[in-house]
């Protein structure tokens, strides 16, 4: 049997792969009393008289909205929520697995933004945070940014952040491996949508300032015709020179490739003419924009990729496991900027300087020092900002 | 400790009364690349050319919503929703032991009767079925039918029609030990809110003719000043002869009382002069209309009440966990009269002829056959009236 056709029938045995399962036995009537009427009123009394008891009296101390509309599913685009629901669901056992946090999908009929504003928002009070999932650019900027103006709970879309924590995890590490520092680079991008995006506004955060971004078009640089207003937004804090040009063009010299696109956009002959010892991330999945062993033969110091099968797999699950379970152990408002880069600096840190070599320079996705690391550093950053309740 | 403390200790000690859980695992990178990408893409394609695969490769063919807006929480009123919250996850607790069906609590922050129609219907897509709870009337009557029009998935109000369906049985069993027929005798109710009508319907639908219902003011009928738009439709189908009075009044010769209002609505001397053998139903919780040893006392026949410690208790587990498990199990598009129907005989069904006595004309709320013969009685009525889809 062939992979695909194993994963339907699988699929099928599993007949869903999450559940809702009773944290209470109500096999008695005393033991109804209790978890249902009339002992319930209790707890019902003390969330009305203060909202906050609900982090104590309910899961909503532990439980995410895993939200999607369908319309950015995989690579597989536009697909419908009802499509998107078996990625959701997996997002959710991920989620348990990895972070002990219990996760339910939501896979919102509509393509409005202002509708999954709404929904969200309507809903925040039955949750601990939310987890945006595989929504289309540009308007999962738009959502996210509502959503963290009118709601009190995490709001965090993982195809931007998460993939931007893991991926300057691993930038932290090829740094150090190859003697640079972030602030004298060259940084080239391929790809400019969410996830690009993001990587890159995390990076210029800590202090990255020589940075081209390029999409199909090429570099994109202020001033350029038909950008859109997130493209526009980034043209103001990169490409401070305005250079024009392909991808290829903008390689040249540069030190960092990182790679957010499509298969094969980067050629042997355009890793050459990079800096000495460069470091490549190319993460489309699950075709790199170049493979690890053609990267390699034309010089680079450092390969990651989204993949298993080769070495430095960037990989979401190494942090947004532990980024909400550290939100949610302090019943945190927001996920902000420091506590992002908390979770990058400490999934890099658990790579130690003795083990840090070429084909490691970020932990494996099954390492189970991960989630605890992460959600440590991301409680502590989060309480040094004020955003926890507790 | 006293019986709140305990309630609140052990809403406490449970940390949330639900918990997701997954059904896969993904400990190994092979096992990962089945349950998440790659292999997850092929049940996606898969819903994305037939919707209705979803039930397949999903968990939406066992999952239901537990929805309310918080605003008519127990007895306590409008709590909202974050305060409503334990009692849906009770409700999700009570589905899950009774029904093997998942539910998920999902509180609405909002009153507006629209925002809560359009939030469920663009959630329609993730569930087999939604259950609405503790939604204040006349509110609850224009959300379930906007829902159910626009929805492709069973809409059931619990309040109105599981408290029908259980009524309904016991009236089924008091009727037959008491040698009455349904279209012979006379019905007062002390109620006229989503409970009261929804029995009454449900009662007028299987053969009864004269009913009366009362609210604070009296008797409900035809041309009363202030009935607002529900009260109005039931006032076309009851008390035809458009009596007025207290309900003391129209219980003089009635052989039914239902009481879904406030306790001590009704007296001893009320029930003396009521038919020969009464049939009483006071279920206002926690304290009845009348208490049984006085109707009992009174002359009265069966008495059903809402209580655990009273013989006869009419209690809504025994009709929803049952209900939702037969409807997604023909993936129901619905959930009619004819299934309702079908669960109050089943109900009723399974109290035998020898058994039957004035102290047990409804099974025990913990009678384990009671789920798995609603849930076929149910399934059977939706095949009977093609809402099934399987």
């Amino acid at each position: 049997m062939d992979k695909k056709e194993f994963a339907l029938q699988e699929h099928e045995k599993w007949q869903g792969k999450i559940e809702v399962i009773s944290r209470c036995k109500v096999e008695t009537p005393e033991q109804l009393s209790v978890a249902y009427t009339p002992g319930v009123a209790e707890p019902c009394l003390k969330i009305s008289e203060d909202v906050d008891l609900s982090y104590k009296y309910t899961r909503r101390h532990n439980m995410v909205a895993v939200v999607t509309d369908g319309t950015a599913v995989l690579g597989l685009g536009d697909i419908g929520p009802e499509a998107g629901m078996p990625v959701m669901e997996g997002k959710c056992v991920l989620f348990k697995e990895f972070g002990g946090v219990d996760a339910f999908p939501l896979c919102v009929r509509s393509k409005d933004v202002d509708d999954i504003v709404k929904t969200v928002s309507l809903l925040a009070g039955s949750f601990g945070g939310v987890n945006l999932e595989d929504i289309s650019a540009p308007r999962c900027f738009e959502i996210e940014r509502k959503l963290k103006e009118c709601c009190d709970i995490p709001i965090f879309h993982d195809d931007q952040h998460g993939t931007a924590v893991v991926t300057v995890a691993a930038m932290i590490n090829a740094l150090k491996l190859t003697g640079r520092k972030l602030e004298d680079i060259r940084v080239v991008t391929s790809g400019a949508g969410a996830a690009g995006i993001a990587i890159i506004k995390l990076l210029v955060s800590m202090g990255l300032k020589n940075v081209i971004m390029c999409d199909r078009t090429g570099a994109i640089y202020e001033g350029r015709e038909g950008l859109n207003a997130e493209k526009e937004e980034m043209a103001k804090i990169t490409n401070l020179e305005k250079k024009a040009g392909s991808l290829a063009d903008m390689l040249v010299g540069a030190d960092v490739f990182i790679g957010v696109s499509a298969p094969g956009t980067v050629t042997e002959e355009m890793v050459k003419t990079m800096a000495k010892d460069p470091i490549l991330f190319p993460m489309a999945n699950p075709v790199p924009e170049i493979m690890p062993d053609l990267a390699k033969a034309a010089g680079a110091a450092v390969v990651g990729t989204g993949r298993s099968d080769f070495p430095n797999q960037i990989n979401n699950v190494l942090a947004f496991p532990g980024i909400f379970r550290g939100a949610l152990d302090v019943r945190a408002k927001d996920i902000n900027d420091e506590m992002k880069l908390a979770a990058a600096y400490a999934i890099a840190g658990l790579v130690s300087d003795e083990d840090l070599n070429p084909e490691y320079i970020i932990p494996n996705p099954f390492d189970k020092r991960v989630g605890k690391a992460v959600a440590e550093a991301v409680a502590e950053a989060a309480r040094n900002t004020g955003v926890n309740r507790i």
